[in-house]
């Protein structure tokens, strides 16, 4: 879709600086923009490199100018790009409309313009909000409770009686609500402690392709406001997370765990069961969290530690066989030391 | 659903002490339990908080007494609550019957009392024991037998030939029978090997959500009886897992391992291909098993470790620049001390 | 299906030493075969027991004779009994046709020889090429291309405009297309980045069960020829992976990494975002790739090392204890020997 620069800084309540009129069709990374792309100055480093960038216009933090070039100045650039990407390459929804292959059932509330895909299948008592786009082979059993403006993408399963906000996105190929890992020992064998609480996703939460988000045993998993997951992230049940949490992808979170606000989890990092994490606390990739952790922290390794200690210790790791040798050899200086102590002095 | 104290003692086999009409409509853990539901004591630990619980009733360990409470006396108090809690939240089964819109193939063989919910589509020569509950979007290829009171949730797909017992529950996701890894080289270049095995489940398998089980090679992966399995967990062509084994969420199994009875996987540990571990094997956190594993051991750590070991050895990773320093200031003595050796005495 | 040793040695290109008319109705690994099976001698290790596999028949390297026995002599045995295999056992394909079951959007082209099970969900401008064959539950969004003698397995997701190339295997649940995990931080708060790229997979590809691709942010993200995963596998958005890379299960690739020709990356590793990585390289398992890797290296470990650092490394983790207490010792005599030096002589 075609704009020219002034309709795009309107868009992201920019000031133009340069040609107002230039056509813009597309958007491009720093490096790859043409001229009818427009780009954006993510970080200070990119400025030095601006005279070899084509493109027909670049989106530039306050404070910035350059003659000849056709800028958007605005206080956040990277905010404002998500803007314009959303403005040139619009999100093209569903038809509205409950598609005719779609199986319904009883006692179904739904609210306005509301688009449900072909094969979908909504159980009895599911109640959805407003502007909810459920794109095709979506499942939802009895009495789930959905918000307004939700998008969930194919292959999707909520379980009953989960309860989805707002403004929330599901990506493909997600469970929510399957029962907990929960068995109790029979001498050898596993008895199946029945799951029959729920899991509660709040608004604003972005949630990753092919994660699983058990229910409760009882009461509920609950993913709080703004949380974000990437693919095949795991939550058990009876966890907590935290707001505007955001988890990396292959990250897991064993039972009843208490995540804080703003957490960050990278990649297949795992946190055990029963701990309560802090707030603003940062766990690296790979790490294994298997104590409290404190506000404000970044923790990384398996177990963790505390990150600078990590950092200091691996770099140790990999000289390991080198201080073993080094310990062999002092080891022999001092046995010679010994010795030659207790020969008589020449 | 509401009961009195007695029918729940009943249930579970277990003796009233206190009010047997006192009315239970719930369930709860024994922090967050109303004087409307019951808890249960998991622990010795927890009697000395009996006082400050709130529950209307109790189910608690042989021995146990406490004069004004409602309890119900039972040997095993987890298993007896888990059977409270289908008392209270029963299982709601779907209709039975084959939904209008399931596509059945030929030579479909159909035990009594079966359930197959919307849109699920099974393959021809499929065959299905009694009392099974199939639930949406579940797709089962040719030839494919599932024995008796299995439940399968939507978007579960079991490719053909696969064999499932009875009293086996498949959770969302799940994938059975796809193809192993196995490929020729041929120069830089793949060669497909062609998978023309099963995935063979036995009686009282558990599968997590979005797992992924190959098929054998030739031949079959064989998941014993009593098997549990968390969420995303892998497990490869040919893989044997004894009976009663549990696997923690994202925890994989490369092809050709064999696994004992009652092995514990613990969540996003790792086994090798080929190696052979014993009975009672317990597997830590993120471990890395390399090597055969005998019966009854703990191991830790990638690559693994007897757990004892890798515990003293992680208590030290975090001290190895502290130790490292030692080791340098040692150096220096001792180079002191051998400069001091060479010199003429005061 | 039963062959004679004859025509199997016709299919492989191989000479038959023993009896041609040697009827063989089934492929089984080298331990396991009885004398209606062929089975292959993958190594010079086997030949040494040679005497006592009960095959039928056995597929040999060049040089080998034994005579009594039916052998089949080709250049490279375990490439020949791949052929075998599909010799033996014929992939079944699906009946051929459109199911009546499925949906079909606008500007449908269709290919010859196109196979569509049940309940596909086929978006409008959707394009097969010839002998596809789509398996049930399958859905590819708006805009898809996909090539020539492509098979996709039940619960696949093919999100809007993502090219699949020719000879392309899709096993069930993988998910290709979705977002990628990107957001700018607007306080503690996430501001989502659309993602208005694809995913791109060229030629002879496979992938495993349960994976995730995300789309490019811009552009796309790569899967270059003759590139296979295994499951529950995670490629993030930009990624470009290198031809003939193969990734064991459970690896993960974070955005914009760059991968070389003939990757191999074990199970469970993990590969941090914007790296570049050369040809030839080898991650091993449970590693955590941090930094750029040069061509035809092999590292291991989280974060990584040169795979030889890392193997003698860890060989000293088990005795860090034991050393820790070397180094007390040698401390302690050390001490001893300053505290002599500075005594008088005796």
């Amino acid at each position: 879709m075609e704009k020219t620069l002034a309709e795009i800084a309107q868009a992201v309540n920019g000031a133009v600086l340069g040609n107002p009129d230039q056509m813009i069709s597309g958007a491009a990374p720093f490096d790859d923009a043409s001229d009818k792309d427009i780009t954006f100055v993510a970080a200070p480093k990119f400025l030095k490199t601006m005279d070899s960038c084509k493109a027909g216009a670049m989106i530039v933090p306050e404070g910035v100018s350059r003659p000849g070039a056709n800028l958007v100045v605005v206080k956040n650039p990277l905010i404002a790009f998500t803007k314009v990407l959303e403005l040139l390459y619009p999100f093209m929804p569903q038809k509205p409309g409950i598609h005719p292959t779609a199986v319904v059932g009883e006692r179904f509330v739904c609210g306005r313009n509301v688009s449900i895909g072909p094969f979908t299948a909504i159980a009895d008592g599911v109640c959805l909000g407003d502007h909810v786009e459920i794109h095709p082979h979506v499942v939802i059993e009895r009495n789930v409770v959905i918000g307004d403006h939700v998008l969930i993408h194919p292959h999707v399963t909520i379980l009953e009686r989960c309860r989805i906000g707002s403004r929330v996105i599901i990506h493909a190929g997600t469970v929510i609500g399957s029962d907990g890992f929960g068995f109790a020992p029979d001498g050898e064998r596993w008895i199946k402690i029945p799951h029959k609480g729920i899991v509660q996703i709040d608004d604003d939460v972005e949630i990753g392709a092919n994660n699983a988000i058990d229910r409760g045993t009882l009461g509920r998993t609950w993913i709080r406001k703004g949380v974000k997951t990437d693919n095949l992230v795991h939550i058990a049940h009876n966890v907590t997370v935290g707001e505007n949490s955001v988890f990396a992808a292959q990250a897991g979170v064993a039972g009843s765990a208490t995540l804080g606000r703003h957490t960050t989890v990278a990649g297949q990092a795992g946190i055990t069961g029963h701990l309560k994490l802090g707030d603003n606390v940062v766990i690296g990739p790979q790490a294994g969290v298997t104590r409290a952790v404190p506000d404000n922290t970044i923790v990384s390794g398996s177990p963790e530690m505390p990150h600078k200690t990590w950092l200091r210790a691996m770099s140790i790791i990999p000289r390991l066989p080198e201080i073993k040798k080094q310990i062999l050899e002092l080891a022999k200086k001092v046995n010679r030391l010994e010795q030659n102590k207790d020969k008589p002095e020449a």
